[in-house]
């Protein structure tokens, strides 16, 4: 059955972790690019990650084709070991998450995402372009669906549903946006309106936020079509980091990204209340981004393990809310197995040198500095570490 | 060449990272019994576990035998889906590492850990015959070298070495013990000469605490050896967590433990400062336990690479010191590509409700029933139960 | 000059600080109750208190007659030693306010504040009667102006107001509200408008929220008045403590309430960036609520000194910016003679077992209980508790 | 009574609680030279602070003769707005003291500290000196005893008791260090021999480390004393700010001294806390230093009011353990109305952006260079800015 056919009969869809961030600790995506090279250099890590997250519950995975745009990687090209085509990532990935989807029953969805193009004024056919280039990929090994994500202005988002709608294949689309919305100021209401005239069956937002802050935009987004009488599918795709502090633009804007980010991770209980809370406000594709690791995945089909009818393969290594600790030989790890303890925990950082918020950096720049970077004007580095320095 | 071939010319020699806890967030391994029936269950996870410590730089790879004696397993076989042998579970092990080590040029160790017949009284005999048991599967599958590790109590750890010891090959022991000393009150300085006296050429600590207080009983360790004008090499295999706050038990009486850790993941920048203290200190077979990622064991390799004249493969997908931040788009987090921007940073939790510091727990139960239950005496649960209710 | 001369000449008036929290600290008032009978009692210490407030740069003195009114005094009679007349209390806080505001430049405001009468229903002549009781003693010991404060409700508010109007002096009113209005969900805005109409020259927020808050509130009622083409000065008295964990009741539900909240007690540094950040928002009457102390106070004068045109008198026992280390024999205490310093630090709180910010209580009272008590119904104790630990 | 008797009789002496920072916040005292001319400039405000410890239980008032030696105040003179001489200082400090004791049933302690004459390598004779100008005052005012106090050399402190002891009354001799003793490294265990050898008949610590760490070097006082042989009563007046994050030299290395230290403030229940551990140790002289307002020191008189079998004055304005809050409207402010409330709150900062602890100044410079500033050797200004910075 099709992503629409589920979502239609009300099925809850698990989506997958973020590739990225998991690679690059075990040693295959360099940060900074970001780019899916390990696709062509190191098929079997990628595999092995898929083959997990449809062990813990993902009923979709994602080729990683993330940052995998032409332009892209040619401008992070020189982080390539050996020169790579575009193409060849692309039908990489698409071989070997469908190889992985086969041992199960998840759908293989082909993703695009924003473009250095757009962001360097680049007009429309030439983005389109682009994004088109990758669905004659993702058509060629013919995934199930198709999606637009991590895009911060829904102007590009728009460009690459129609793109994608071409193909005649299902759509969604998420935007990584707060609730304060998109680069140029649109609401999440009115991106998510936007992107349902545009085609998209499915929409709400990916990485750049907390899950509390990711529900509360999808909330928006939910709002607006609710005014403009459109209908669509919810979806919500956060980080793994709790990242209350964050401004506008999210995480990376945060002292800790990318390096530092470990006290942030969070933990499989506050994923449980996550999908408890995506799934109360109607969201029914719920998965994760940057920092979902496979238990975390495993945490949302165990909390919905009820409403699902049943617990992902994964579970046969982990007890419900602890209870795999009801056996151990000191008394007060036993008195641990318990939900009301993992559910009331406040965790302790161990690090008593460290504060509990940051302030968000670029916050001291001036406003027209931001808007400056924002519209993507011929501002001259020089000009912009003027600035920069001016405010700090 | 061999380890002590290695460590005798003045060689560093890099560990690798901790299984169970990397496993059980991959989905492989369960909290609680920590068994590693992974090896024939779904030995691709454990195969590219030990390829991503490989690449990350890691000299040793250690058969994923922990907790793999006989009463181990089946005194927590109940969480194992079919019955699986001890000595499958062993085998697959050493196969495992030996095919993956001979991708590279790592050493192959066989590994035994505290079993449960010495918690529960067996006689020396009953427990060297389980220790015995695992040295079979290891001499016939030809490791390299022995690690008898995660021993609370030196007696127990010296029974082991005795064994290991048997097989005329390099034995090395470690111990999960902090500052205080093993369970019995014998300090590291002591446990340190027992060891070597015992047949150990390699001595040190594995897990239970943090990088820090690791160093610092490794250090009393080395200042015991000193004494008593003993030599052996030294080693290190800390917890990827910052635990200032554990007790004497170490962090499994941390409230955190196992489910709650993640605000106290250390991040690369710590382990480089881990790596350069246990180097200057005089340690030389340096690597980490629970906790460690191939990020971590690659930031040893990084921070060592001076001195080693090699970087490790996984660096192609790295920057030092964050320079692969130095094209981003944002200046401000560009900014970040510098040394002293990352060793300096102080990473924020993103949890306000969430204290920096824990008490452990089984602080508050009487001096009498922490003895009763270190001395393995009869004590029934309900005793101990009303024992830490009355101090809580 | 009269309160209103000078606010019209642009001058900045700077309010005092906090009574009942200070005297409560140095044993002359009780928590709980809240009531000033020292006046009566401990002249003494009052009479102190004034003079170091006066020392500190207060241009006005408030009679320290909060919850002197009648009924107040009565419901919380049993904690007065020997019972004292309602009369008594008020005629001897004028007395002592006046004898000090003759030793400077200082005048004399009559308070009164929110009353029990109209929390338990009674009508508006019950309400206003109280109020009047009060003004008459105001009157005869003649004031040089009046002050309603301390007002959750604008309805209570609006009535004192136009009690007080009787008198012919000015009037000022500030409310213990934050941004979102208040008890029955009228917002800061809307809240300044009825204070205006009502007779109020200069209107505010006092009490409840810290200095941010507070302006934020006051920048409510701002817009307010601008958007309702009225004119009035500006007046901010928040607590000298952080609170950026508030709900909307203020600092009464957060569980360090009143026993507890040292470790949110504002700095000096914190108030100088108050007061710059108050008179940017053209905040003209610039004091403080519960927790200023004298030295806070100080802080409000030093950092406008250079608008004003003068120190107060404390400041011949302060430096500015901490230049009075520069002689320390420490180097690195010397260093911390400046302003950057100050500006910047972000004091640690010795205290790593606990949490940087609280969940208010009564968070999970249902919003049925937390109306049913805001509405002042007849709601018996047992059903309250009942309601509040069902949502616990 | 006088203290010995008192003390000998197993009585609990109430010592008072810190006069500069307390009278500093009140706009009297200038934070860095910290001298106390107000006895003469506003005898009024320090008489009113001797009134407050007093009804708040205090049985010693100490005259306010910190820092008034000659030397200190000529010294700093540059700060005091007209030329005091030092004699003038004191004998307001004996008068006001005596006053106020006389009010209640208080005994007056004339007290000295340490001196720049000493630190500046001045010698034995013109040290001595110096203290015997102020104790001609005290005998001139005829004080109940004498106390030496706040010396982190005990070679000095021991002159100090050796002068004080000419004059016949009984003296108490307190150093501000901590467990690892005092500046030279002799250790608190000697430092008590040697002060009681020196005719001490009460020894203790006061100031620089928080009640936790005061407590434990009277441990090893007491300790030292008995491997001694040797008799005396123990005092302890710790600060009242939380540090556990100090180094040796105690809190002025902390970033936060001194104008940054209200996180740190300890609660009303933290001081009931360290009176019970105080009172269980055996000290019976307990009282406070710097940020010990006059509910602090109620609250040691209260949590032993059964030993003593009577309350303070100042409880009349005080329940036992928030008892006075269970009047309140609100049902969960009333729910705080008992000791175990308080007892295990864990109170939040309200800073989210600050951390718990802090990295002491000074902690960075070479030993080379603490240990030229500890040995008082002509070291320049310049030279040690250059250790200094060399080690940051």
């Amino acid at each position: 059955q099709g992503i629409l056919e589920r979502l239609d009969a009300g099925e809850i869809v698990i989506g997958d972790g973020g590739f990225v961030f998991a690679l690059e600790k075990r040693g295959y995506v360099k940060a900074g690019p970001w780019t899916p090279e390990a696709t062509v250099e190191h098929p079997e890590a990628v595999r092995q990650l898929h083959r997990e997250f449809l062990r813990a519950g993902s009923n979709v995975l994602q080729t990683f084709t993330f940052y995998a745009s032409e332009d892209k990687l040619e401008n992070r090209g020189n982080y390539v070991a050996e020169k790579i085509s575009c193409q060849k990532v692309n039908e990489a990935a698409c071989d070997i998450a469908r190889e992985v989807a086969n041992e199960g029953d998840a759908l293989v969805a082909g993703g695009v995402s924003q473009t250095p193009s757009y962001l360097s004024c680049k007009d429309k056919a030439v983005v389109k372009a682009a994004f088109r280039k990758q669905l004659d990929v993702f058509l060629k090994k013919n995934v199930d669906f198709l999606i637009a994500e991590y895009f911060e202005h829904v102007e590009e988002a728009v460009w690459a549903v129609e793109v994608l709608k071409e193909s005649g294949k299902p759509v969604a689309a998420t935007m990584c946006i707060g609730p304060e919305g998109d680069m140029h100021g649109v609401t999440p209401g009115q991106c998510a309106v936007q992107l349902v005239k545009a085609g998209a069956s499915i929409i709400g937002v990916n990485c750049h936020f907390d899950p509390d802050t990711c529900l509360e935009t999808v909330k928006l987004m939910k709002e607006g079509l609710q005014g403009a009488k459109l209908k669509a599918h919810l979806m919500s795709q956060p980080l793994a980091f709790h990242t209350p502090d964050c401004g506008k633009q999210g995480f990376i804007d945060l002292p800790e990204f990318p390096f530092g980010l470990e006290p942030r991770i969070v933990t499989r209980w506050d994923i449980q209340k996550y999908a408890r809370k995506a799934y109360d406000l109607g969201i029914r594709y719920i998965g994760g981004c940057c920092g979902f690791e496979p238990y975390h995945i495993r945490a949302i089909a165990e909390e919905l393990a009820h409403e699902r009818g049943f617990l992902p393969e994964a579970s046969e290594k982990h007890g419900s809310w602890g209870d795999s600790l009801s056996m151990h030989t000191k008394p007060w790890v036993r008195a641990r197995a318990r939900k009301e303890y993992w559910e009331n925990l406040k965790p302790a950082s161990g690090r008593p040198y460290s504060p509990s918020m940051s302030k968000p950096d670029g916050w001291g720049v001036t406003k027209g500095a931001r808007e400056l970077m924002q519209q993507k004007e011929a501002t001259s580095e020089q000009q912009l570490k003027e600035l920069f320095q001016k405010q700090k």
